[in-house]
């Protein structure tokens, strides 16, 4: 089981579905990629995930996808990668068990940029916003990418016009890390005008990223589903204009169904830009800032001191079923294999060998020569960095 | 105990003692305004009533004082009167018992204009802000005030340069009813470039009022006391446009304490002059308003449905203890005289005869031949209008 044939398992997985498959995603967590990919191709898989992956099943593209991938300078990052930004992500995963419907994770990412993805998604905020925007929205994203990359936030946005594409120059403005979510593949050049920007994010230690395989047109339907990872990978999001009915919007919903942090920028009553933005804030489903202060102080920088209310956490709040089984089936002085942890705590072991990585980022769980164990010490953990 | 003495007592009152006197009003309330004034007039009265009315209690000025409004067409509106608004300062009262600094209710009140004030006050809605207010801070005053004096709402303001004069002119172009609250006497003349304006409210159905006797010049005290009286006679305040440190900002806070609805307009985050409106939403001390609306849906019109939350409160909601214990003093069947309420309930007679015409205006007490009794059929109170 290397991590080229994972690799080339979820290429073909990702291929054969079209995200977000929610069926295939819980049962590639459960087999694996390798096993769950033989599975798929033999159609010896439950209904929900022949449903999901039927049509396309028999598109044997891993090897050529990934090749055409390696031809334009990207790659595959996949979950067994050290770099898969596991904890942001889980949150989806949380929010599929919890039965959300903009909750599941992606089998892979396709990825081009030299940013490693997992420290790019540390300490991140989308700025996200209305293609048609005002003068002043496109002034205020920008400002506000600039603001927040150069207190070293990545900025997380979805390469549209007008505010996002405002948000990643101010970001690229004040060399600092950008992220552009598409809702197409890395090479179908959209938005046309974009190109060089995205082009920008890549070259100058951003990351452009793409669950869709090469070839896949941009859809408005895409974009609705992209807009899950640009919440997930965010510690919050910023609305900076947006109309009463807008994808930003949706974004928005899906970040607070996640858990995120929602933000909003008031502006000018008369501007139809603002009303999407008014009327969050009105409800309570997003928080108003008005500077870049104001979303710093509420997203709490990474490095200074957490907001009392996480320092009071307890260390495994937030760990979701399996990751708190794995976590008790560890012990402080006796090292476990990964195989007696599954076996102990019932978790599969593609699953445990998943959350581990995990719980080891969070300071949960230590490995040494005997094998993983709860550390000597518990620490507090962030909340979802 | 004609009215004619009572207003005299209470002219006295106003001329020596400065606003807000506490000590004096609930002497007054207790003792009633010509005995209190006689008590006062020879210093028979408990020290702290005493020390709010030393410094000026042989101003015996009376009979000139209300010599000198006759002869400019005003008149001294007193809590005896049928057009005292008895129910929208009672939240001043709770206030006052609650130990809430801003909740001392007005002696009487000076006024120019031939409306009836307790009718300009049932569904009125105040609009302020900053006097040095922006183009567009002037322009979202003057078009709220103008569509919420469509929906025949009073604007209740404070006549200063800027917001709140725009919201005077828009009620005045609707052929609305405005109402200006002085800082001064009625005839000061200021704000100097408003007495065109203040002419043109009380000619065209509204009202000019302030609690000073005439003679009184504007001070900045004046106006945080005065803000009381705009934020009491209404039963929302919209705060238009703000700074960080503002009267307006005074107003909202005082509005807030006296369980009054507050709320605030966005505007572009630049502007220093939204910098207290955002600063308000954001602490939710207000609720956002984006439009005529939003603030016509929040305040509850008249005359439509009220909100679920009202209509499902008991009728005694919101009775402070002495009017409760009238209420509770009341029967169904057989009248009692204002002498026998005041026996059983143990209030005093003068705070009695005071609340029984409130607690009809608010249909929890009737009279007719046989005395005060509780009505047949109780019916759900408005909240605080």
């Amino acid at each position: 089981m290397s991590l080229d044939e994972e690799r080339r398992a979820r290429a073909y997985l990702l291929r054969v579905a079209e995200p977000p498959a929610a069926a295939l995603v819980a049962f590639v967590s459960e087999r694996g990629p390798i096993a769950a990919a033989a599975a798929v191709r033999s159609g010896n898989c439950p209904q929900r995930v022949i449903d999901e992956t039927v049509a396309r099943r028999d598109q044997e593209r891993a090897e050529a996808d990934l090749e055409a991938g390696n031809g334009m300078g990207a790659r595959l990052i996949i979950p067994e990668d050290d770099e898969w930004p596991a904890w942001p992500l889980l949150c989806l995963e949380v929010a599929q068990q919890r039965g959300i419907q903009s909750g599941t994770a992606p089998l892979a990412l396709w990825a081009r940029g030299d940013a490693r993805l997992d420290e790019a998604a540390d300490g991140a905020v989308a700025i996200v916003g209305a293609r048609a925007a005002s003068v002043y929205g496109e002034q205020v994203a920008g400002e506000f990418a600039y603001g927040l990359a150069e207190r070293d936030l990545t900025i997380v946005s979805g390469a549209a016009y007008g505010i996002d594409g405002a948000a990643h120059r101010g970001a690229l403005a004040a060399k600092g890390v950008t992220v552009a979510l598409l809702g197409c593949s890395l090479e179908a050049g959209y938005p046309a005008g974009h190109v060089g920007l995205l082009n920008a994010i890549a070259e100058r230690g951003g990351l452009v990223l793409s669950e869709y395989p090469p070839g896949t047109p941009p859809a408005r339907h895409r974009f609705l589903v992209r807009n899950r990872l640009i919440a997930a990978l965010s510690e919050g999001t910023v609305v900076v204009e947006a109309g009463r009915r807008s994808g930003a919007r949706n974004t928005a919903t899906t970040a607070g169904a996640l858990g995120k942090i929602v933000m909003a920028v008031p502006g000018p009553i008369g501007s139809a830009t603002s009303a999407g933005c008014h009327e969050l804030i009105r409800n309570s489903a997003a928080t108003l800032v008005a500077s870049v202060d104001d979303v710093v102080e509420i997203v709490g920088k990474l490095g200074t001191d957490p907001p009392e209310r996480l320092q009071t956490r307890r260390p495994t709040d937030g760990l979701d079923g399996d990751a708190l089984r794995i976590h008790e089936a560890l012990e402080r002085r006796q090292g476990k294999s990964p195989e007696q942890i599954a076996a102990e705590s019932g978790v599969s072991l593609p699953r445990v060998r998943a959350v581990l990585p995990v719980l080891e980022m969070e300071g949960l769980a230590e490995r040494d020569e005997t094998g993983w164990h709860q550390p000597r010490k518990l620490r507090a953990t962030k909340e979802s960095a």
